[in-house]
Order: structure tokens, then C-alpha cells, then sequence
């Protein structure tokens, strides 16, 4: 077994261990929720009513590549009730196109807004198949440190301004970053969109946490969208991860150049049967009920998660960090060896505790281009599968 | 509308026109079934039963990105039954990958079987968004004519013998091609196999028309699938496009290659709700059934297509190519102006008759990296949309 998930993690294919369950192993590595916070039955009314309902056989036919208008009408508004904007104002239909979530909806990004060879800057550390997909896509990545406060964005500048080498992305994770949990500050934010007005590079946020903050009233302010900006979101951390829809957020022009993918002008977006279905949970009220819930049940599992760690370690061993949302945990070990089975580097080579059954991700695989950290030896864990006590 | 239709045609955003419906206009430009071939009956009562009968809350979770076991060996069964085979023998589980439809499958096989800066052989003409679709993953095409037997094989040895340029990829429509309506022939199919064995590249059939022959009395022999070809097909033109479903047949190390792919280990692939639908489908033969009356349909609607070309122009203006199955017509016009306000050259522009309501799709259009097409005015048709008299 601990080969196994060895070489899963390894290859990178640790998806295949969370939906085929690897009997006995809690998979702490992935940022999903667990069987038990997917709203099985209001998806399915979703779709029964979207079928009965909608006896047009063009539901089925080449959708539109930013999703049709009744999507996207609603969807804007969910975001703008839920503090997204764009340049101040409310998120509008022409501020939104569906994505097949947000790694194919990055993909298209990088395919258009950078050129094979081109630089990205990607925080470190960050999520871990991020390096790769900016690799497949042959960008190069620079790194910039994360801190307490997000991105270091004056590291950023300080490089910037120190080389002629210009970046034409910058991703970041902005809220509840994976794997570190913190929130990009509303000053480094502002800062940041700056530096791109400056030096002519966008700004992608992978952004689907912000939606997550457990209690309203310590979340922090919603990171600024602008022209210079594409935020990726999904229903995959709100809803369900399976079914592969999201959106991006950005200017109008932005996203008439998403427009212009030939791969998407080809096949056209996600399924209208999708788009249709979630329709109907935002426009019912079911989304908002299901993310109170899930809001309120991560947060406790979080609790339950830090607890755990200060009670099995002790404070002197093992920490982690409290987090303000989504379902990233950040844990730093402090000594080399923690138990027999357990040791630091141990954690750091397989991503498995053999005496536990649980999988972690090391941080050391959330580093771009270099695959030994070298930092603290801290992991990225999730929430979403702990149950509460 | 001419404006509209123009402007829609030339930003290659004709995709518009299928779903919306631009009222009052035949739209023979691109390959997809009418509504009234459609099955959406059969489509929403396998929604249904997967729905009912799965109360697995996982069918909602990331899926795996190459479909679940009793997906692909449904698939596998059907794609034997229906003349395909991986090296002369049945197709496996092990051989097939789901997609997101064949142009997202594109996009990652380019992604992984070619580096920026690539050389990929295209067909001239071809599908008319290829070249796009190339050019935003960085590639370089290089063209190789077709005529009535397909791609023009011997071209192609001369033009690898002659220089030390080594192509990545080769992109055919073997069957039924798109827009030329050909089909690759038997010994061209094994002797480009044979060139890919020498030149090191990989063939890449885009084949969603392969299950489209109108008679199976004049099927031409299955095009080889060997570790050097990857098939593409396509729910899209066999059941509905909408579903953005498809899948890859290759050998066992390309479909291992494939689950490498960054977006796909992040995002996982296809939901898991549509593949469990498109499973019932197959098993309970909705799909045999509904294939049987779309070839017999296609087929009469080709024919009427082609006897009012025959009818309206007379043999000596314009000529309708008979063709085997698939969705496309090859049109010629011998006169450089047919009749007022429907000539050859405001064919080639303008993609519509304004007189008669046609969107076309002229083989210009269908041209990669030259504009203007050096051959004859000759448009690719859909008979899809056409209904039988």
C-alpha cells in the first residue's frame, strides 16, 4: 500500500485515489470535499428538472463557448451578491465566460495570453500540478515567496525592476491559498494590479475559495478585478468537483479573446445540460443553502484537524496553522523524527504515513521547477475529508 | 444579416448560428445533426437512470481523467462491434481515453506529442478550424493535398525524403473527410503508417465519421490503429454534440502518456453523470438503434442535396461530389458567376447566398496558413441540417 500510494503521488496521479478510494487511506493530499458534503439530491432535482423542464433539443447541441445568457445571468449575479465585482461595480454577463473548470479554463489562458517560452510567475509554494501545466504548455516559471499576507509582492517588484526579463502571466492563489491557507492583503492586492498596469503582464487568480471564508464577519475584503485581471472560478470547491464547469471573471475585452480559441470555437463550452443545471441551483437557492452549510462544516473540521495535531504532537513537535477558509491546512514539523513510521523526511518522500493510513501533500511537491523544498518542511492538508467529532 | 453572417463567418464564431438560431437561414457550414436528429428522448431517460440508479455520491466527485472502468469497457465493445481495432485485434479498455470532445482532445495530444515550434502535417484542405487550433499550441503546419483517395501519401514520402524537417504529428480525417467528403484508402492508410514508422511522427486521425457510413455494403475498410496512430471520435456527430464527450483509441503507452497530462491529473476528466448516461446508451442499444436511422438519414439527405444542385444550377454550372457518409458535401462551380447575387467569388468571401439564406463554409476557409485558396471554388455542405423531401 505505501508503494502504492508512493508512486501515485508520484506520478502525480493522486485524483485516482480520492474517487476509487483507497480502502483504509484518509487523503488529506487533494482539496475536495468528502461523499458526505456533496448535495447529491439537489443535484439530482437539478438535472431531472433541467430535463423535463427544457424540451428544446438544442440543450443538447454545440453550446456557446462563454456558456448562453441565462447562465450567465445568473451567475453573475450569485457573484456579485457574494462581493465579486469587476472595476468596483456589479459582475456582468459580458464579464463572464464558462471554463471545463479551472485547470482547462488556465490552459486556455496560458494558450492566449502567453507565448510558448514566455515567463509566468508562480507563487511559492504553490498548488502542485500548477509547474506542470504551465510546463506542458512550454511557459517558464519564476518563482516569488509567499508570506503571512500572500505573495511578496514587493519581492516581485524588487525583481521586476532589478532585470529586463518581462513576465507576461502572474498566477496566483489569492484567497485561502493552497497549501499555505493564507489571503493576499487588500494592499498587496492593489499593489500587485499595479505592477501589472507597469510592467504589462495579467494576473491570473485561481480563485476557488474565496466563496469558502467559514465566518463572514474575519474574511477579508475580495481581491480587485480589473482589465488586468482574469479570476478562474469553479463549482468544483462550492458544489461538486465532478462536473468539470467554472468561469472566469475579466474585462470585456478579455474575455472576447477567450472567444477566439480555436479549440473552443470548435467544440463550443461545457454542456448545456450542465450550465442548466447549475442554473437552477443558483437561481433556487440551493447553492447559497449548500455553501452556508459547507462553510460552517469546513470550519469546524478545520478545528477538529488543529486540535488533533496540538493533541498527538504536542505544540513543541507539530503545529497548525489556524485557517480563515477553504479547505487548505498548513502543518509545520518541528523536530526531524515525530514518531517511528513518522518522521519528517519520511513525509517528505512518500506523502503517506504508513502507521496512520493517511495521505499527505509534502510542500516540497508544491514547489515549482525545484522538487526538494527548501524550506520548512511543512504539508498541505485538507479539511474536507475529516469528519467532525 | 448578410453583415452579421459575414462577420460570424470570418471570426470563425459560426458555431453562434447553429445554437441561436439565426432566423431564416440554412446553416450547411458546420458538421452537426439538426434538432429534429437529435435524440433527446433516449438522451434524457439515460440522464434519468443515471441519475436514479447511481446513489453514489462519487458519480459527482472527480472523475478519472480517462473514464471510469465500466465506461471504457462499454466503449471498447461498442468501437470492436463497429469494425475498430487496436493492431488487428479487438479494442481494449487499456486503449481508449475519454475526452472532452475530439477538439480538447486535440489540444492535448498536441500539448504532449509536440513541443512549440513543431511541425504538424495538415490536409488542404481540412477542417477549417485545424490550423487555429495548431497555431494557438504553438505548432507549424505543413500541407499535404488530398484528392479522391484521401491524403496524398506519396506527396507526403517525397516531401519527407527530400528534406531533414521532421514533423511531430500528421492531422488526417481519414473518413468521410472534412470537407472533401473522401476517405483515406486501404494501401494510403498502410504505407502513412509505414511513414510514421520511418519519420518518427505520430498520425493523428480526427475521425468522429468513421460510424457514419451511409451503407455498410460501400464501407471502405476501417483505417489500421497502431502505436502510432492516435483515433480520435466523437459522441458529437453520432449521438449530440452538446455532451462535449468523446474518446482516444491508441496503444497502451500512449494512453499512459495522455493521463500524464497536467490539466487533465488536476481537473480529471469528463463528468462522471455524462459518461454514466452515454454508458446506458450503448449498453441498452439506444445508440445502435439511433445510428441506424441517422446513416439512413444522412445518406437521403445527402442525395436531395445533390440532385437540387443538379436541379438549380444544371450539370454544366455546379456539381454535387456523391459521397460515401459524414456530414459533408463537396460543392464545385465550373462558372465564375452562377446567378445575381450568388457568385463563386461572393461565395468565397462572404460564406452566404443572400438570395437563398445559405451559410456555406467556402473551401478557402478550409485552407491552413494561406487565405486564399489556390484550387477550384469548390464549398464543403452539410447535409445534416437539409430535411428530406
Amino acid at each position: 500500500m505505501r508503494r502504492l500510494l508512493s508512486s501515485m503521488a508520484s506520478s502525480s496521479r493522486i485524483v485516482f485515489s480520492q474517487t476509487e478510494r483507497a480502502p483504509g487511506v484518509i487523503n488529506f493530499a487533494i482539496g475536495t470535499p468528502g461523499p458526505d458534503l456533496i448535495p447529491k439530491k439537489a443535484i439530482d432535482a437539478a438535472f431531472t428538472s433541467a430535463i423535463s423542464e427544457n424540451q428544446d433539443p438544442l440543450m443538447y447541441q454545440y453550446a456557446l463557448s462563454e456558456g448562453t445568457s441565462p447562465f450567465r445571468k445568473s451567475l453573475a449575479k450569485f457573484l456579485t451578491e457574494q462581493n465579486f465585482s469587476y472595476e468596483g461595480g456589479a459582475v456582468q454577463e459580458e464579464n463572464l465566460s464558462a471554463t471545463f473548470g479551472n485547470s482547462l479554463g488556465l490552459v486556455t489562458v496560458s494558450k492566449l495570453f502567453a507565448k510558448p517560452g514566455d515567463i509566468v510567475v508562480v507563487e511559492d509554494p504553490t498548488y502542485f500540478l500548477a509547474g506542470k501545466m504551465f510546463q506542458d504548455q512550454g511557459l517558464r516559471c519564476v518563482r516569488v515567496g509567499v508570506d503571512e499576507h500572500g505573495l511578496k509582492v514587493d519581492d516581485l517588484e524588487g525583481w521586476l525592476s532589478s532585470t529586463t526579463v518581462r513576465p507576461s502571466l502572474l498566477y496566483s492563489i489569492p484567497r485561502h491559498h493552497n497549501p499555505t491557507s493564507r489571503c493576499l492583503s487588500q494592499d498587496r492586492g492593489d499593489k500587485l494590479i499595479a505592477l501589472a498596469e507597469k510592467y504589462g503582464f495579467k494576473i491570473v487568480f485561481d480563485d476557488p475559495y474565496s466563496l469558502l471564508t467559514y465566518s463572514q464577519n474575519v474574511a477579508p475584503p475580495q481581491t480587485r478585478i480589473t482589465e488586468h485581471v482574469i479570476s478562474l472560478g469553479s463549482f468544483s470547491k462550492i458544489l461538486t468537483p465532478g462536473l468539470r464547469l467554472g468561469w472566469m471573471i475579466g474585462g470585456p475585452k478579455t474575455i472576447e479573446k477567450i472567444g477566439t480559441d480555436g479549440a473552443l470555437n470548435s467544440g463550443g463550452g461545457p454542456a448545456g445540460v450542465l450550465t442548466e443545471a447549475v442554473r437552477r441551483l443558483i437561481d433556487n437557492g440551493s447553492l447559497n443553502l449548500h455553501l452556508e452549510m459547507l462553510r460552517k462544516e469546513l470550519g469546524e473540521r478545520h478545528k477538529v484537524l488543529e486540535q488533533a495535531f496540538e493533541e498527538e504532537f504536542g505544540p513543541g513537535v507539530a503545529s497548525c496553522r489556524p485557517a480563515l477558509g477553504g479547505y487548505f491546512t498548513y502543518a509545520s514539523f518541528k523536530e526531524a523524527s515525530v514518531t517511528p513510521g513518522f518522521t519528517t523526511a519520511g513525509l517528505r518522500q512518500h506523502c503517506v504515513d504508513t502507521n496512520a493510513g493517511v495521505l499527505f501533500m509534502p510542500v516540497a511537491n508544491c514547489a515549482v521547477a525545484d522538487p526538494i523544498a527548501e524550506g520548512e518542511g511543512g504539508f498541505g492538508l485538507v479539511p474536507g475529508l475529516v469528519r467532525a467529532r
